[in-house]
């Protein structure tokens, strides 16, 4: 194959055949199409867009450039949830012990922070010991004995989209909704599941703001998900402020056993009883929301979700006292009060500036080769709407050294909108996507 | 700078300010903007669009990438004739020497064949011994004792448009009329020129092979070059059938020999003495195309054209004597008439055929690297319109052997069409676009 020739017909806005899409990924991985060849392809997809069977076509070469988890010898529902990502965010490290103790296989793939947003892999490495590069093999096995497995994108799945989503990052073209779905779905398909459940975050901290781009994003991974044999739903959630109140890798590992036990902020415990519901109604294990919001509870309040993050914590290497013991997660040196500097309503708590704050204190990355302080962050104790007095704690910076308490300081400053009024933040879940339409959430 | 941010706001259709245009191709030049962000950078501008002040920022940072020749002090009118590339295209051979014969500075830098095109260094190096990979310094030294040089594109001279051509060729991104245009005008424009005429390809075997494009093209190059104090002439020339007969290094050689005795074939010696006619006008050489012509024609008739050719030929280690012998040049082994299939009109012969036929032969390239055989080409004896009877020679095919003598009668039988009829040929010069704008040829 020439290249040049499918590149010039995608540049032209010709829409390419299945098996161009395949040969052309194929050439890709086998090394035979250079990556400036790729960029330049990626750019005219940004701009002259995708169809539906041509995003079918990349996902499907994309998925299978690599290996699949084959899972279905387990004769389970295989179900995981993915988020498109944003601060605060660790339902992932919640969801997948709570319905995983619940006799659903949650094979979860996950990625790094990067940029303002975090990642489930950091946080779950901020639990001493704790392996997260597995093999498939390793993997397999894992889900085979323990119905879960918390794992990172290994050089055997879909390798095609690793290489193509590090170039769209350095070229500017990230925030393509058919790339993004590609990207996803091509990770996701190759997990060998049943159904998925989607985060879809919506509001500034989101990757694409627009209300109407995170629609179109959920839609097209609903429809990718069915073209593929995968039943999808997604939620739209609201990331316009950080999700809970810890962000920064180990305070979040720390909510997430809290909620676990049942003892999460209340946004966190929400979010988690939304997702875990469509979860559970995908894999056929409940019939209605109700009876999912119950068995959820139960595994929480009888102690089944947390022993199940022990399991997965011992299996990966991790000493699992720290789901009794949070103090055994690393801690940070300086641990510092943020207070008001005016009365007022909290108007805003813009999640991008927290994100990129977290970054500035050593715990999230700029480039994917950076390594991360898992100790440092903000505990938010405020919330959008709320009055507060003067001089009163709305945060605890958690930094390496008075420098970091410095930034942090600044940071919050800058994050936090203390005025006179303050509009009504997003609803946290407003919308439902399934094959069967968009819905406002809840349905009723 | 962070090259993302540029990418994005070309992606985005942004008209970028000329800072922006500087900062990058800088950038570039020195290694920080990657090549897959190149070619990125490259299709959305493809795709985008680049409007008049972005194209004279464009070419501006290319120009400055590298050196430019410093020719001021020589005290005379310097020009130079570019052709866009075409099959048969010989006439820089030609008019270098005759134009710098009548004492006009010629700094002519040229390129290599690439695809169905061939390239005057290939049709220079037929030459036994002579060289045109000269610094610089070499380059002047020989405008200063000669009035000519006839060189390539060296390291000094725009660099960045060495990579972004090599870049373009590799991602379907060359066919757009502002990246020509800057990559054409940022090496002339390096040449120190006090002006510049244009032989623009129309028909089959160009370039761009609408005639639309071509007018646009030409526009936008007239217009670059007087944005840069650079008066700047165009001819619109056929290549819809090759130019001239000889097509192959050595054979246009000596072909371009011939014509600078006066001898060569009619659509050879109308085009060098129009461009020629540009040319000195440009310089100020003479008041009108009358008097071009008939300064042109004694300096051919009187053997001026032919000795500074050989001046040139010596200043850069060739054999001068190839001048009155053209037989030094070298020679295919193999060398047998193409007679006609059948009766009838010339109804076409294909440039672009005769081309990739040529370089079937040994004698071009399908990639940079690749080394040619300068003796191997056609002579085609017979014209589009002309009628032919079966049997009767239409050219000649020198080739290495047996199977080159085979691949080139198939290369002719699908190149020329003899059929009941023939439509009329494109004009041989039909535009001439100036600074004051598009006029048919001849004016009057």
């Amino acid at each position: 194959m020439d290249a040049r020739h499918t590149i010039e017909r995608k540049r032209d806005g010709v829409a390419l055949p299945p098996e161009e899409w395949e040969a052309f990924i194929r050439a890709y991985t086998a090394g035979d199409v250079a990556d400036y060849q790729m960029s330049a392809f990626l750019m005219a997809c940004f701009i002259r867009g995708l169809d539906r069977d041509e995003l079918s076509a990349l996902t499907n070469a994309m998925l299978h450039s690599g290996r699949c988890l084959e899972l279905a010898h387990l004769g389970k529902p295989r179900i995981d949830k993915h988020s498109t990502g944003g601060v605060g965010d660790k339902i992932s490290l919640i969801l997948a012990p709570l319905i995983s103790s619940l006799g659903v296989v949650v094979p979860m793939m996950s990625g790094r922070g990067l940029g303002h947003t975090g990642g489930t892999l950091d946080k779950l490495e901020a639990i001493p010991g704790m392996r997260t590069r597995l093999s498939l093999a390793e993997a397999v096995a894992e889900l085979e004995t323990i119905g879960c497995a918390l794992i990172g994108q290994t050089e055997e799945i879909a390798p095609a989209d690793k290489r193509m989503y590090a170039l769209r990052d350095a070229t500017a073209t990230v925030e393509s909704i058919p790339l993004i779905s590609a990207s996803i779905m091509s990770k996701k398909l190759a997990e060998g599941l049943t159904g998925l459940v989607l985060d879809v975050k919506r509001g500034s901290g989101a990757f694409l703001p627009e209300l109407e781009a995170e629609l179109g994003l959920a839609r097209t991974m609903v429809s990718l998900g069915a073209d593929h044999g995968c039943p999808t739903v997604a939620l739209l959630t609201a990331m316009d402020r950080p999700l809970g109140r810890a962000c920064g890798n180990a305070l979040e590992t720390e909510e997430a056993i809290h909620a676990l036990k049942g003892e999460g902020p209340p946004d966190v415990m929400e979010i988690t009883y939304a997702l875990g519901a469509e979860m559970l109604l995908l894999a056929g294990a409940v019939t209605d929301g109700w009876e999912a919001r119950r068995r959820m509870e139960a595994a929480i309040g009888q102690g089944h979700a947390a022993a199940q993050f022990q399991r997965i914590i011992e299996a990966q290497g991790g000493n699992p006292a720290v789901v009794d013991d949070p103090a055994l997660l690393p801690q940070a040196a300086e641990c510092e009060f943020f207070a008001a500097p005016r009365s007022g309503f909290v108007a805003q708590i813009e999640p991008r500036a927290i994100g990129f704050g977290i970054t500035q204190l050593g715990g999230g990355r700029t480039r994917v080769a950076d390594t991360v302080d898992p100790s440092v962050g903000f505990v938010i104790t405020t919330n959008p709407g709320d009055w507060v007095e003067a001089g009163e704690p709305l945060a605890t910076i958690f930094a390496r050294d008075a420098r970091g308490v410095s930034d942090g300081r600044v940071c919050l400053a800058g994050a936090i909108t203390i005025a006179d009024a303050a509009e009504p933040p997003l609803p946290l879940i407003s919308h439902r996507v399934s094959a069967s339409g968009v819905e406002r959430y809840p349905s009723e």
